[in-house]
């Protein structure tokens, strides 16, 4: 049986403990240092909390779900003691040298307290020059998963760009649709069934074909009316996103 | 038993008429120029088409269903048989007079063929001034959703600008990532499930709570990162949102 030792008991580390939990595999440890968070996990793992590395005892795998700021440092004590996974998916791991070999086992999703995640549908990208390692993280990885990928430092950071677009940024755009909606007194909550349709065709059928709206049929009369009620930085979000419709679909 | 004849035979006026019959209500006619599509319509349906209005039958309404630039034209006709409301979002129809009243019974979604709406999530939105015939467009309305609103001409004016940045904007922004992903050799496809959390969180929790990312937490190195590895339209994308969520959470 594999045994698995967690550092950091935030929202990735719960999550993916859980999931690990769940399909068999034994969580030995927590070790945390925010005590509430690993005082919680640990009395749902039904498993035990160490203070310091003085405590620690034997695993398989040391899996890392620390601040990113806090990685590097924590993996470079952690491999003293057994083979190491980061869960980050922007921190890079090839400074990290030590007795056992490190890996990159990143769930590819965000995670929020509370809200529970279908882990099978989570895709996990792995990364080790080691082949051992490499193999143990697939193994891993296809308990909770149904989608494990190797997945180098420079393709995690292309898909970090492309999710700020399709994640930060469409969720701000829904901030201005909403804050716009109430400035002039109607219910965002109105729009919320077409927001829902509009994502999931995107994703069934492609953004490319699924585009629609004043941009997209070179609407200038509709695109100038609208930017006559819009008022910074709805206004100029308006028309460069107008701008690049337009000249995608010329 | 409420009799109803629809003008036109596209998306939205197929899944109306669906959804109307479903709900127990006569489609008596369907008038469309397109015959293909209105052979498709009368035969799901089981009723009869008309050619021309000399083959007019009386029904208690006339839905109006055609192209935003034939609406008005269109509705002229109508009222000089029967009572009539446009399901445009975006006409106005203070300028259609006639024999009988006018109104709107707006359903604001995107109807796509062949993709199945739950109608009763689907907003319908009246007008008239008329208040038999709002009587009639709210107990319709009420037959197929469970929201039905009066909205005026410029609260659905408004809601179509927050739609632009809603749908079809957010949109271009999953296009903009996934073309970022073909670019680079990563599968956008990973995205997925990252994007539909991300979304439900915004619609769960509100776009503003729900914000993420290195503009979030004014990390102007990963920002300036990013920007290097992008080119225009992108960057200049990047730049001008990311500005405004820093705005935005200053």
């Amino acid at each position: 049986m594999i045994r698995i030792g967690i550092v950091g008991a935030g929202n990735v580390g719960r999550n993916l403990a859980q999931a690990l939990q769940r399909a068999g595999i034994a969580i030995s440890w927590v070790k945390s240092k925010n005590l509430t968070s690993t005082a919680l996990l640990t009395d749902e793992l039904g498993t035990r909390a160490i203070a310091n590395w003085t405590e620690f005892e034997p695993v398989d795998l040391i899996l890392v779900a620390v601040p990113d700021k806090a990685v590097q440092e924590v993996c470079l004590e952690a491999v003293q003691f057994a083979p190491c996974a980061s869960v980050s998916g922007t921190v890079g791991i090839q400074d990290v040298l030590g007795t056992y070999p490190i890996g990159v086992f990143y769930p590819l999703q965000s995670f929020t307290v509370n809200r529970k995640i279908d882990f099978r549908s989570v895709p996990i990208l792995i990364e080790s020059e080691h082949e051992e390692l490499r193999k143990l993280l697939w193994h891993l990885g296809r308990q909770i998963s149904d989608t494990v990928q190797e997945c180098s430092e420079n393709d995690r950071k292309h898909l970090h760009i492309a999710a700020v677009f399709a994640n930060n940024f469409t969720n701000h755009l829904l901030y201005q649709a909403e804050r716009y909606c109430e400035e002039n007194n109607v219910a965002f909550e109105l729009l919320k069934p077409l927001i829902t349709e509009t994502l999931q065709k995107a994703m069934e059928i492609g953004p490319k074909l699924a585009q629609t709206g004043p941009a997209r049929r070179h609407d200038e009369e509709t695109i100038n009316e609208h930017l006559t009620k819009l008022s910074e930085p709805a206004r100029a979000i308006y028309r460069l996103i107008s701008d690049s419709i337009e000249q995608t679909y010329k």
